[in-house]
């Protein structure tokens, strides 16, 4: 996949002219915050001093893991809760409906490559929610081989940028997730991208005990030493097809194309920032566009927000995927470029300045 | 002011209730972290599975305090500022206009005791936003001599509860406030109900310079030690007449009289947190009411927090007041009652459950 994302210069005239309205706000400098670096991220983002935002859209992308669907013990779930889940999606029962429809994001979920035939009928009806791009019913087992092909990251890559090609005039995508097993995918990631021990990178998931993360520990250690020739993890696209899930890799074809084409990402907890964390060994400036909505309660999300330089919104907790961090976390993003275009300056309102 | 609030019981049939409810909806075992105590702490204040907010309501409270008005040094802005930016409330220039209209709060601007005279000609039309409960034109001088008398103290509460009253079937209430000069006013508050320091407790305001702190906390000595016998300080009541502002004392009688009636009370920053900290001395079960929506970025609230033992929802570095961290927060608190109401069950969906 190629991606030509451009570089958003931090020091412009357009920067400079950001922070001159921020600042003629009838409040005291800087006491809004996080909210005033977030509209300045979006004004530079939009190239505008007035940036706005339209269709704000939620992708969630769902896939299996082989090594869950053969009950290796990486999660506490078992694997058919991915499609359980997804159902639970389409028929609004879960907790991302719930937030998406409170803030009014427009809620796409993504079969990326569930372990299930989502036919006419387990739909009940057609869903204009839904979007087929299964690449396969889950991936391999990295037990025992990579997870997919280099074709099939290819193909996942792919329909990521096509499924953001299709979300009309949308200007701020979200990214969310579900698949049993994915924390486990996105801690193997991580840990090799980042070059940090697996100790460091794995935590509870779904809800492992601590026993239960001592044995996932040992699990993910078995399946990294099978890659131990200099060459097996050299690029990122050998990571991902070793320990991918198709819901992390279409998710981050889907992130690069909406930095390519200018708008802003939306990112959730751990298994969405090891996606942008891939991404942007691809292309860099992919972080430019990119706003971290929340710190998750997965342990290992604090350490790699910190390896991206990234300032997370909120921290609530929240350890739940599905993107519910960036749909609770929304009218907080929307704050900030309503209070950038509709208070009023100091000269606007009469109000005198600092002594 | 008398007032009788009942205690909230955490360990009751009904606290149990909602715990079953909650770990049953489809999502792993207490991942929606802080959503779930703020959830549970509505339905115990509603004393209902399935809590629900109506007509939300946002109260902003202004006063002007003497100290600022004789140009002490206790604030980098004139006082002037205080009466400007009611103005700015009333023509929805300010943020919280923006923050409320974007998440459909009523708000309310209350002159508690600001040193301007509201005519209809300054208001330009009447604003029904607009709620005259003047005590009077600003505090005096605590430098000098104590900011009200306990005449003054018991109108200021008495007309805070009556605004409550006067909300109609609004069942959760936001608390914000405007006063230049007023952080003073809660650093000297939270000094002597904390037993604290100065230096603990005072901060940079509205954007005092490290030089401008350390005058401010030099001047607050001056009139902390103007109270040395042991009675000087020795009710709340005797506190909030020596250093109090009339939009601090107003914020207490409303937010006691809201939590007398079982309405959940939303908290700001700073100076709302000293308010409810003073209420707290008055009636300690004011506290089972009430959600800290923020932590500010006044270095003092994170100390004050800790010793209401209270955890914010938010940390956005805010430090504007105005109601603004309850305005911004106000989705998320939403979000909480939200799920417990709508999300399935595991049952509902057909989701199997943690093996």
């Amino acid at each position: 996949m190629k991606v030509q994302i451009k570089a958003i210069a931090q020091e412009s005239e357009l920067a400079k002219a950001i922070d001159h309205k921020i600042n003629n706000k009838t409040k005291p400098l800087g006491s809004l915050g996080a909210l005033e670096c977030v509209a300045k991220k979006i004004a530079l983002i939009q190239n505008s001093l007035s940036p706005t935002f339209q269709n704000p859209t939620l992708l969630i992308f769902a896939g299996d893991h082989g090594a869950a669907i053969q009950k290796s013990g990486i999660s506490p779930f078992p694997s058919e809760v991915t499609y359980q889940m997804v159902l639970n999606f389409l028929r609004g029962g879960a907790a991302i409906n719930v937030f998406s429809e409170q803030n009014q994001l427009g809620l796409k979920v993504i079969d990326a490559g569930v372990n299930f035939d989502f036919s006419p009928m387990a739909l009940e009806k057609e869903n204009p929610c839904f979007i087929n791009a299964k690449i396969a019913k889950g991936t391999k087992n990295y037990l025992h081989e990579d997870a997919m092909s280099a074709q099939e990251l290819e193909k996942a890559l792919t329909h990521g940028a096509i499924i953001v090609d299709t979300q009309g005039d949308s200007n701020v995508i979200g990214f969310g997730e579900m698949g049993i097993g994915n924390s486990s995918s996105a801690s193997l990631i991580f840990s090799t991208l980042a070059d940090l021990s697996l100790e460091e990178c794995v935590g509870a998931g779904a809800g492992h005990t601590s026993e239960g993360i001592t044995k996932k520990i040992e699990i993910l250690k078995q399946v990294k030493s099978r890659y131990t020739s200099p060459a097996a993890l050299s690029s990122p696209e050998k990571v991902m097809c070793a320990f991918g899930g198709f819901e992390i890799a279409m998710m981050a074809g889907a992130m690069l194309r909406t930095a390519e084409v200018g708008k802003t990402i939306l990112v959730d907890g751990f298994i969405t920032s090891a996606a942008i964390l891939w991404a942007s060994k691809i292309s860099p400036h992919v972080l430019d566009y990119a706003i971290f909505t929340h710190q998750s309660n997965e342990r290992a999300h604090a350490l790699m927000l910190e390896h991206l330089k990234a300032k997370p919104l909120l921290n609530l907790n929240l350890r739940l995927g599905e993107g519910s961090g960036v749909a609770v976390s929304y009218p907080i993003v929307l704050a900030s470029i309503n209070f950038l275009n509709k208070m009023a300056s100091f000269s606007e309102a009469q109000v005198s300045k600092k002594v």
